[in-house]
């Protein structure tokens, strides 16, 4: 089995949900050589997130947002990690939800995922610097 | 190190929480040759998604559904995402809170989970098609 | 490509957020030993989970305990699940929430996780015991 790991950063976006299922694939040709394995992809942050979601409709990706802001509201009188702006805490507890890391199945040569799904990188910051990602496919 | 793919599919179920440990068990004989390693599990798709949880009383499963959707209600004035119905939306964003795969240690051939946990599907749709699961074991 | 796998006791936790980095890295030396690879954590409860977050300030773990009670309350009319208590059907819906197993990549030798990330073990049990969990690493 084999196992190629690269490291990439992904430039500054703004706060909300981006696909970057393109970006990931041509960033690590060496899938193409992989018959049956994975691609992981890993977030180094703790304010920003990955996940599998819908490809298409751009509307998909704005409702996460607005979603994701109710369900972890900023300014909760509970919070005591504030000193970082209204947004670093929620930013922290919807990493978690989305989660930082994906695993996708490489099926001769190409990610085996549905017709439908992309890979997100999910911004929660306001004002967010660059994200780095290590990228490894493994298999045989 | 080895590793078997397979792809299945689950026939169509209900909005919900189902248990399908046995099913996917039954679909990959292989997983019993493997000392040491993973099983990893796939759903190819952005509206049902997979989680481990609770395997013995049905009522856990009746409530992650009520739950849900609380945390996810349908009909929110944001969501511009509504064509395909009230439920479609708030399957997307369901299905990255519990997320798209799983992985469990192979421990001498038997799944290493603890004697409560199994594996559920998480139907998020009220009209739901079968779904394709990718299965894949890989170890020594 | 070699995998290495091992069995660990968590002792029992209070209800919340605790950083187990440490204890996880001291477990399982042969990380050193893989230049190129993975780290995965599995928990073997559907009450208490694992995940990656923010390794400095203690308000952050603080905060954490105190929004997923939000999000998840306890004692809401519909849930059926009740024997073990007011806590018990809150433990499953957050245990998936965060997810009960991790994926870290191994780059020389460690971790290679973002300088602010730690592992949790997220304990939402009143009363926990101790927990248990597997750890694998495998690469080249």
């Amino acid at each position: 089995m084999r196992i190629i790991q690269k490291e990439i950063e992904i430039p500054a976006k703004p706060r909300g949900f981006h696909l970057i299922t393109q970006d990931i694939i041509e960033s690590i040709d060496e899938l193409q050589t992989i018959d049956v394995g994975f691609l992981n992809v890993f977030i180094k942050h703790t304010s920003a997130s990955l996940t599998i979601n819908e490809n298409a409709d751009p509307t998909v990706r704005h409702d996460f947002e607005k979603h994701i802001n109710e369900m972890v509201p900023e300014n909760q009188p509970y919070y005591k990690h504030t000193l970082e702006g209204p947004d670093d805490m929620p930013a922290h507890i919807k990493s978690s939800l989305m989660g930082s890391s994906i695993q996708i199945p490489i099926t001769d040569g190409r990610l085996n995922m549905g017709m439908w799904q992309g890979i997100y990188l999910c911004e929660h910051r306001n004002n967010a610097t660059s994200r780095q990602l290590v990228l490894t496919v493994y298999g045989n």
